[in-house]
Order: C-alpha cells, then sequence, then structure tokens
C-alpha cells in the first residue's frame, strides 16, 4: 500500500500533470494543476507558461514568497479503484526569474513537453527542494 | 478562459475524483485526492472510506481539526493543451462523525458511487461549506 520514497518519485515524475498546494501566512490553503519535470537532483520544476491565465497575479506565486512551503501531488484515478495511486513530495519552493538556472529549467520542461515547442516560454519558475516524497496504491 | 462560478461547480461536480489541499496552523500545506459528491445545497461531501490507508492518523482530518479552511481542485488534463480546464472549491470544512446528516452524506457518496455498494462505510465525513467557486478553460 505505502510505496517507498523512489518508487513514489519515480511515478510522480512520470506523469503529465500534479496539482500545486501553497498556503498564505493565515494558512488559507490553494491549489493549482500544473505541469512540471524533476530534474536530475530531483528537485521539482514547475514554470508559469503562456496558457492563458484567468489573473496575471498569480496567487501560487504571492503564498510561496510569503511561506516557501509546498505540497505537490499526482494521481492516477480509475473507476477500478484497485488500480488507485497517488505519489506526494513535500517540499520548500523559491522562484527564480532570471539567470542560467532559469533558462536551463525551462530546457528542462520543453524537454518534457513538446507542446512548448521550439520557443518555451520565460516565464518565472517554481522550483521545489523536496523533503519527503511518499505515496500510496492500492495494490502495494 | 475563466469559468463563471455556476460552470466551475457544474464541471467540478460531475468529474469523479478531487484534490484537496488543507494546511495546519504553521500554513504547511497538504494535498490528497478524494472522491467526492456535491449536495442539494452546494456543499462538497468527501467521506473517509474503507480504501487501504498508508496511515490511521490521517492529516487531512488533523489539519481541519486546526485549521477549517479548505481548497478543492477538480481538472482535466489533456495532452492537447487547448482541452485543458480546471475548477476550484475554496471553503470552510468541518468533520461529521455521526448522526442523521452523517448518513445522508454517505447515502450522497454511495449514490454518485456504485464501487462503494450495498453497504457504503461509515468513517468520519468532511463537509465544505463553499466560499467560493472558480475555474477556467484554455477555452473559455
Amino acid at each position: 500500500m505505502r510505496l517507498d520514497p523512489a518508487e513514489a518519485m519515480a511515478r510522480f515524475a512520470a506523469q503529465p500533470v500534479a496539482r500545486l498546494a501553497t498556503a498564505d501566512l493565515r494558512g488559507r490553503p490553494h491549489v493549482v494543476p500544473c505541469t512540471f519535470a524533476v530534474d536530475d537532483s530531483g528537485r521539482i520544476v514547475t514554470g508559469i507558461d503562456d496558457k492563458p491565465k484567468s489573473t496575471t497575479a498569480l496567487r501560487r506565486l504571492a503564498n510561496i514568497e510569503q511561506n516557501p512551503l509546498v505540497s505537490l501531488l499526482a494521481d492516477e484515478y480509475s473507476a477500478d479503484w484497485e488500480r488507485l495511486w497517488w505519489a506526494r513530495a513535500d517540499g520548500a519552493a523559491v522562484i527564480v526569474r532570471g539567470g542560467a538556472e532559469h533558462a536551463a529549467h525551462w530546457r528542462l520542461l520543453a524537454g518534457k513537453y513538446p507542446q512548448y515547442g521550439a520557443r518555451p516560454p520565460g516565464g518565472p519558475v517554481i522550483l521545489v527542494a523536496v523533503a519527503a516524497w511518499s505515496g500510496w496504491a492500492y495494490r502495494g
């Protein structure tokens, strides 16, 4: 049932979408779907891309600036509940807005998502140092 | 792009799975997948069922006891990014552990999920009064 950290990370990294939970200083949680990649150091990289947004003042960024603690979830749902599993990364995030590291993060994302095409977007990147990988599967 | 609250609620309610974000008093967020139903009053009901858990001391319950603020997300991912959408409910949760209302919540869940069979489980129910429905679709 419980997945070991390496298995949780492997399952998480292979998914196309995760959900990023942040919280403001009042403890008000906020959750959004995000595309992401896991780098060679096991850090999670997710970028603010050019997909149309409902607002430009993104709460995920404001929350991380107040409170770096984040939780990210990848999971698979099936009507056959014996196939359910999830994997979670809990850690601390920083926002990277420019420089060589920023460009490398976008190259990593563009390598995972052909949808970005030849010119990946250059918005802020959220970089998560994972303190704990955890996970669960109905069938262990 | 932005979905109006009624459309966000309708899309959310029709999904089989959501992700529940809670936070403890230190502002540490936590996110888990959950089955759920939306009741006639627009409240979200999600129960602690009998699917094997990685632990019995569930952090979602401990967090809600400390801090009732929650955020729930339903979304659809597709490799065709023009089909992406998400819907979110932000609100406050209470835990219901027994009584007539508790039984009614489980009947609602059993009506949505035939997987529960004839005898729905009787664990604690998280009942969310939604303060705001919001949502986004690539194609509005």
